[in-house]
């Protein structure tokens, strides 16, 4: 028997990328789970939209909301945007990388938070993970609790709050915790540069490929390197 | 002689509206300023978006930007964005209006800051007035301090902060200020509902007209009933 229509409401935000589809896969077990997704002009839009359906698909859920926000594109700053900035092909160490999409993630929060007022979502799921990209300021833990408090004093409804379950996990653990989960990894997406093979070679693959193989997992996804 | 270029930049978030154009000037006085607008799909849309293009040109700005948010449309939950729910023909006086549109104003904010980022903008000048809307929460002045400790964590230029200088002042006050300033009132729209001749009736034009009327100034724009 269903008992979905009961539970407590939640928005994952969904970027057809491996940390959300974890993230949102915890959503789910415990929340009636609405899914969005947000196009923001980066290099592989098509293949991560593509993505979400499939999750989407996969998970049952029946309420989607896809928003496609243009100034990302316009106003550049960013490797992901801006096709006049090459995608580095090493991993990432020091500084911010020029992947970084500035503020990316609060304006992301920002259309949750306003959706999740509409739908009446209590929580806010989100992949952000600090390891991966401890260069990124806006996947700190720090700054998702500094949001908390925007929400608490910028909302109707002062019930809403982000949640972050990854955040001081390794990508390896997230990797086996999707897999416990169910989630299907074949319907995600990481690579910043291409969108038929992924590149094998830019910081996102590099971080992907070595946590599969650090979890003993093989990674469903088509590669043009493997190295 | 110009000095301008080695001014410090800001952004100013220009909507057309009488608060937000008062902000401007101020930041104009002192900032290298850009202006900002954000069209989300509320009725008064063309209006506002040539309100604002005549105060770029008024005061000679030379660096704007135009972004379309498609969200608040698609998710609706206000009588700005949803033409199902009526705009009210009366002061909202408690509780949190129709009009509200969900966490609008974080949104505005989150476009800015990543703006900012890009530009280097280090100022981000909001027209929001506690008194004006006293049911917004996204209006006071404790949200707006709680998103200044979200742009210091969550950017990478950590130099950014949003100003509202008239975050505590009464309309009336605002107007003479912008009086002072040189403000082109007749260039500001302020109806939620009609862009030819404004209505007169709902909530934002009586405030307006209310406060022009204790200001001893005439209000240059067209109205329909003027009680």
């Amino acid at each position: 028997m269903k008992k979905i229509s009961k539970k407590e409401k939640a928005i994952a935000l969904v970027s057809g990328g491996m940390d959300s589809s974890v993230a949102a896969a915890i959503a789910v077990k415990d929340y009636d789970t609405a899914f969005l997704h947000i196009n923001y002009g980066q290099r592989t839009e098509k293949k991560e939209l593509e993505c979400f359906y499939k999750l989407a698909e996969y998970w049952d859920i029946t309420r989607t909301l896809v928003v496609t926000l243009e100034h990302f594109k316009k106003i550049g700053g960013s490797a992901l945007t801006d096709e006049k900035i090459n995608i580095p092909e090493e991993l990432s160490e020091k500084g911010i990388p020029v992947t970084y999409v500035p503020f990316r993630n609060a304006n992301l929060l920002a259309v949750a938070v306003s959706w999740a007022e509409v739908i009446g979502a209590t929580k806010i799921f989100i992949g952000a993970t600090e390891e991966d990209a401890a260069g990124y300021p806006d996947c700190r833990e720090e700054f998702y609790n500094a949001f908390n408090q925007v929400i608490k004093l910028g909302t109707g409804k002062r019930n809403i709050e982000v949640v972050f379950p990854l955040i001081k996990m390794k990508k390896v653990e997230i990797i086996k915790l999707g897999t416990e989960l169910g989630v299907p990894f074949q319907y995600t997406w990481s690579c910043y540069k291409n969108e038929d093979k992924a590149c094998g070679k830019c910081d996102s693959c590099l971080r992907r490929l070595r946590a599969f193989k650090e979890a003993g997992i093989p990674d469903p996804i088509p590669y043009i390197n493997t190295t």
